[in-house]
């Protein structure tokens, strides 16, 4: 996602901590500590502009949402939206989805969520790809037992990889859905590039995964 | 597929046991003695009209197809065609798929094909789906070790059902293509009715997969 740059980013940031946390590797363990209940935690790792998450956060009060992006510049644009709610059970990290496993404690989280992420389409950079064994073996760290992993994307070939992937790493596809918006689920929350790309008649895919205990 | 009754059929196919197994129980773990090498033996479950196989035939020569199909108007198509030929790698069994694992013997088989099956897309008949959990466990049988599943339709049902599908029995995703014509896939052999549904722009959907040892 390419956004213009906002000097005063990382200041707005700053001045809230009630939103933003920027020392996540501190709380680890610590969530529900932050949240003051025992609600579950659900983490999408690359929150973007935010709207899916505050979203979700507004649907599911019984549930805590922790959205993790590493770019201010965007990050700020969630932050800013934030604000104009009320939410008590939502939260960003400024931070990098490489260190997931940093932030959160074994099994401290119930679900992920991957919306939109970027597709590396480059051979060489598959590694970098959210869906790469490499993340999912982090995931597998803080989940839950009976926690899933939820991957929305709008890019065939990350798509199919990702499919690859899980499956290779020994994880359970719970549902696929290659056609989102045309199949029927009517409680899809979607992302601001979501709406748009989907407006233009691209196909979503889904899929909603477990790992193996 | 709906095909015009063809009273001549059956004693076609009676008058060319050359071509067409009838007997394929008294057949399991002799199928090398039929070829009378010890080439691979790859078997297509639901042959129809015989293209897909007739072609593979004809392009691995290395190898030894069997096509399984019940109706016996369907299956005198593929017959009339194979007659064109002088493949000696090719057969076909008149008979049900349902029976496959006693068709043939343990490790048996090196690659199962399914291609464009019947999608039966009422719950209460996915047992009827070639990608239900009592087919995969046949087809596991028959397989040896390091023997594939490749499976092509132009049904997303059939496909979403196919993925949690073997998923769930805990097969592994070796390869996907959610858009095989426009994949850079250059080897893939088509059968009629993917030829037909391509040409008007149908996606055609394909997965690898082989079974955990």
């Amino acid at each position: 996602m390419r956004v213009r740059h906002k000097p005063w980013a990382k200041d707005l940031i700053a001045q809230h901590p009630e939103w933003v946390i920027t020392d996540p590797y501190d709380k680890k363990g610590h969530w529900h500590e932050i949240f003051a209940n025992d609600h579950p935690i659900h983490v999408e790792v690359g929150t973007g502009k935010g709207q899916f998450l505050i979203e979700m956060a507004k649907t599911y009060p019984e549930i805590n949402f922790i959205g993790i992006e590493m770019i201010s510049d965007v990050l700020v644009m969630a932050l800013q939206k934030a604000m104009e709610t009320e939410l008590s059970n939502l939260r960003f990290i400024r931070g990098d989805g490489n260190h997931v496993s940093d932030m959160f404690a074994e099994e401290e989280v119930g679900e992920i969520y991957l919306n939109f992420s970027d597709p590396w389409p480059k051979k060489r950079h598959a590694k970098r790809r959210l869906t790469h064994e490499n993340f999912l073996k982090q995931y597998q760290d803080i989940l839950k037992p009976d926690g899933r992993l939820i991957f929305k994307t709008d890019n065939q070939g990350l798509f199919e990889y990702s499919l690859t992937s899980l499956s290779h790493y020994g994880m359970v596809l719970d549902d696929v859905s290659l056609d989102l918006h045309n199949s029927g689920v009517t409680d899809n929350i979607m992302t601001e590039y979501e709406a748009k790309f989907s407006q233009k008649g691209q196909r979503i895919y889904r899929l909603i995964a477990h790992f193996k205990s």
